[in-house]
């Protein structure tokens, strides 16, 4: 009796979640955070180096270039790895990516309950906009026309996802972080960078494309004069 | 004790669904879709109408006017009701769109057991695509440059929130319909046109829009020869 409860006992809330099997984070928080510090440090160094040497890409394309890389492997490799494993919680190995989750999960014990909402948001922006978010990386460079309208979708996408996030959570009482420290440092710090950046993104690309319609439509005035 | 039992009756699916102050549909199921198909008719012909005696706007326009205003008006009017009535299905006045709604529940009883997901993805409905889908009439009859940025952005919304609507409902058991006609009337057959229709208008404006940035790109190019 006494050995099952031991088991069962997890640092979520709420408390009476049950989590048959838990295996507890091994990493140390500074390790954790550390490790996808250093990561998305090196991505983004590369992407970077790489944007240099292409030539004649903007000082602006240049850092979008990097956001996305950031952004699309973060979605692939962390979110990915989520979605598909529906018992990382149990995990003894000390797998980097599922230590990740069991220590967010002190942000936003959703993620660790597999709740519906949270499984979908993660596998549309794991499945769709990861792979499109490399896509865009590969278009800014090449200078495409696609360039803002995909930009602008996964920005959009991210956006919808991150407000149906908050939004079911303050509806079903805002009820899921083990602490104040980890609701602000996890669950609203770690995702405050996915309202920011695709907000400006969103506005840069619908002002770009506002303006390139504008022109075809004068360009298209001037030939019918 | 059986009037209790009496009271908490319902037609919805899981049984066990607890409604206290439950209030049967009056209307039948005619005179529901009934109305809502010819006041739909109503919108669609005015707009119509209206847009012929504009002058200048192309047919296909002309239909997306249409189309915009009957989705902008159900996602404000059916919608935004459902969004903030959290009690509609205690109404005794059969108030004719909380009966729509008591109706559609036979379809999926998430409507009216309030889940969290149901009310957060038809809250951004309503209240942001909603409104922005009347400008898009607005922004298509007077040729707006943001005209397509507009229409992709609401289309995108409503896909998104589409997808979230059937994942969420998938991954937790599919068991929200009273029947399977109701599942395929309701469920299935009441969204069906949010997924052909955003999904034709997303890739007309995805094109579109890349043909406008190409040839602004192209008159860029013969500026500086």
């Amino acid at each position: 009796m006494e050995g099952s409860q031991v088991s069962h006992s997890h640092p979520y809330e709420p408390k009476d979640l049950q989590l048959p099997g838990y295996v507890p984070v091994v990493l140390s928080q500074s390790t954790i955070v550390g490790v996808y510090g250093v990561a998305s440090l090196l991505v983004v160094s590369f992407i970077w180096i790489l944007s240099g040497r292409l030539g004649k890409i903007r000082k602006i394309d240049r850092v979008l270039m990097c956001w996305w890389a950031f952004t699309g492997l973060t979605h692939i490799i962390l979110e990915g790895y989520f979605v598909f494993s529906p018992e990382f919680y149990k995990d003894k190995t000390a797998n980097y990516i599922a230590e990740v989750w069991k220590e967010y999960s002190k942000g936003d014990s959703r993620y660790v309950a597999r709740d519906a909402t949270i499984v979908t948001v993660e596998g549309i922006t794991s499945v769709l906009e990861g792979p499109a978010s490399l896509l865009a990386v590969y278009a800014i460079a090449s200078g495409k026309p696609y360039s803002y309208i995909l930009q602008f979708a996964i920005s959009l996408g991210q956006l919808y996802g991150t407000a149906v996030y908050y939004i079911t959570a303050t509806l079903e009482g805002d009820k899921f972080a083990s602490s104040t420290f980890y609701y602000y440092a996890y669950y609203i710090g770690a995702n405050f960078s996915w309202i920011v950046i695709p907000s400006l993104i969103s506005i840069r690309c619908w002002r770009k494309i506002c303006a390139a319609v504008q022109t075809q439509g004068q360009t298209k005035k001037t030939k019918v004069r």
